[in-house]
């Protein structure tokens, strides 16, 4: 799960910001060929995947937080649902084969443009592995998720509401936890 | 609510499909400056609003389904939340000010690349108006909607999901009804 932003910078040179004909907003014109770059919120789509109770977690092995523990979850490609990205990113990440649940929340982190939209899932099998972009993969009791490594604060967030909700078969799904907007800051102990 | 997909096609003197380095999916590259234009999934955020069981309706004043009516709804722009941003186009579109109550739906329309997040609202007075690309507003009780007029399969999704989830307090948000993925085709009679 990606929280910075990986939106390469047009060069200075072809872009500039303008308020394009019939806009109300400036975006990133090309000043050679006229194409509007509209720039727009992504979507994450992720999921707190169990088996018997034990929770699938990623090792990190690129940048940013490399190292560290997080969910499956990554950028929604085009032409895809949310439902089969957060399937995929479970399969690219950890070999895992998972069956979704439902929704278990939708964070806004505003200050780099992302929603991510957080599934409950449950394994098909046991059998997961380290995926090309993941170090090692591991099946968690609560009591011992790597909590001073985990990479991102909605990682715990996500991980907070699928402990509270675990027992119910039908919630209204999470969002940000109050005041919380997911920028990056020393993370609190835990639990 | 634009269910097509209005990212403008940059020139093609200038912009080719490559996989760049590092990635595995082909992507626009600007041939002249290297600038790679990654494409995303679009979010749109939107509400259905009531005012004492009557449901707020927009009118489209632009393409597409000019003249048809819509849930008030629209692009996430940067750096908001997806609450901030139906609250938002609820009051652009309907100069309505609302009190977002929960997430009511997650539609996917893979087709246009599309994430739709639909809040169920109240709104905080009935003075509602037509805003800049609305020609008309109203509050419709359940069989005074226009069904044969409505703009997009998603509004007749959100709709029939409000009136089924309406005296619930708490629920699971809806996704696209089966085997519906929001391609435009004729509409059904309704109710």
């Amino acid at each position: 799960m990606a929280e910075t932003d990986s939106t390469p910078s047009p060069q200075a040179s072809s872009f500039q910001r303008r308020v394009p004909e019939g806009d109300s907003r400036e975006r990133l014109v090309c000043a050679d060929c006229g194409f509007v770059n509209y720039e727009n919120p992504k979507i994450v789509v992720g999921v707190v995947a169990t088996w018997e109770g034990r929770i699938l977690l990623c090792r990190r092995a690129i940048h940013p937080r490399r190292g560290f523990w997080t969910l499956p979850a990554g950028y929604l490609e085009l032409n895809e649902t949310t439902a089969d990205g957060a399937a995929r990113e479970a399969f690219e990440e950890a070999c895992a084969r998972i069956r979704i649940d439902q929704l278990l929340a939708v964070y806004s982190i505003p200050r780099i443009s992302q929603v991510q939209l957080m599934y409950r899932a449950d394994l098909v099998s046991p059998d997961v592995a380290a995926g090309e972009e993941t170090e090692a993969v591991g099946l968690f009791e609560w009591d011992e998720i790597p909590w001073e490594e985990i990479a991102f604060p909605s990682v715990h967030w996500a991980l907070h509401h699928h402990r509270e909700t675990r027992h119910e078969a039908a919630f209204v799904p999470r969002s940000n936890p109050p005041g919380e907007t997911g920028d990056m800051r020393p993370l609190p102990r835990n639990p």
